[in-house]
């Protein structure tokens, strides 16, 4: 049934509360409402300027728990600003992958499932935002970096996924695309 | 920013653990996880013959918690049947509707927003099976109806929807599809 595949590069965790920024960690235990003790965990979360259906602030359905980017879109997103490298920490990314192309065009509703069954849903690009572009500018001491970093990351700054089925997810883990 | 609106003619719970039929009720609370009390309530549930990417009777989220199923629709299957009538009930619905051109054809991802602010996520048509075709051959009391239930609904049993945002739903509601 698998229409294409995947290697899990690195899997990594938000748990320093001052930021996105993501750390390597062995594995990443995935519940229902994403990954305990990350920032982007939780079953619910208040809506923000991207539903603009819902006032500001209350409670709504968390369907973006898992950020997931890959080496190749990263490296073109480099290319694109000049610099050496973006690596997937500064734009908190949860899990980096490669082998799969135009992973930031996945559609929404694709399933993406790991060797002990784990099952994630993919909900749609992750659209740029500037806070990872300011992360860069900062690194780089480039001033301008972080207002060109939305356009250079545009349809490559990957995706964000619900859970679908609980489970590990492993560096070395190969995904099937469904 | 609505395209279009339908208005709530009935709400109703499956709350009998023997059977899927709904009963009107005057209003629905809506949780995260459905209807406390309704027989699809839960953040999750077991696999099933239409997710088989999964092993049967695993636990994956629940996505079907609210069926609604249009009057007008209802009313086709009805004539296509040759039947006075197809209660919504009998289909196990939810919330049924007025007014609301080919819902059963409403596109995964729209959004059904409620006077209160309540969200509601479409997840898809609810692909017709044999269980109220059962129903409606036991009421008719005439041989071989719910066969002919199956092709006769395809189209036409409306939908089902996962919770965006928790609240309430009553008779006479107006709803905005976004």
């Amino acid at each position: 049934m698998s229409e294409s595949s995947a290697t899990v590069e690195r899997v990594m965790v938000a748990e320093e509360p001052t930021t996105f920024v993501t750390r390597s960690v062995p594995y990443i235990q995935i519940e229902l409402g994403g990954i305990p003790g990350d920032r982007h965990y939780g079953l619910l979360r208040p809506a923000d300027s991207r539903q603009k259906i819902y006032p500001r602030g209350v409670l709504i359905a968390n369907r973006r728990q898992i950020s997931i980017v890959s080496k190749e879109e990263c490296e073109c997103i480099a290319n694109r600003l000049d610099l050496p490298e973006i690596k997937p920490e500064w734009l908190g990314a949860n899990i980096i992958i490669s082998g799969f192309d135009k992973l930031t065009e996945l559609h929404q509703g694709a399933r993406l499932i790991f060797p002990d069954g784990t099952g994630l849903i993919c909900e749609g690009e992750n659209l740029p935002c500037i806070g990872p572009g300011r992360v860069i500018e900062k690194i780089y001491n480039e001033s301008g970096l972080s207002q060109k970093f939305v356009p250079a990351a545009k349809k490559l700054r990957g995706i964000v996924c619900s859970v679908e089925r609980e489970g590990r997810i492993s560096k070395g883990d190969t995904i099937a695309f469904l």
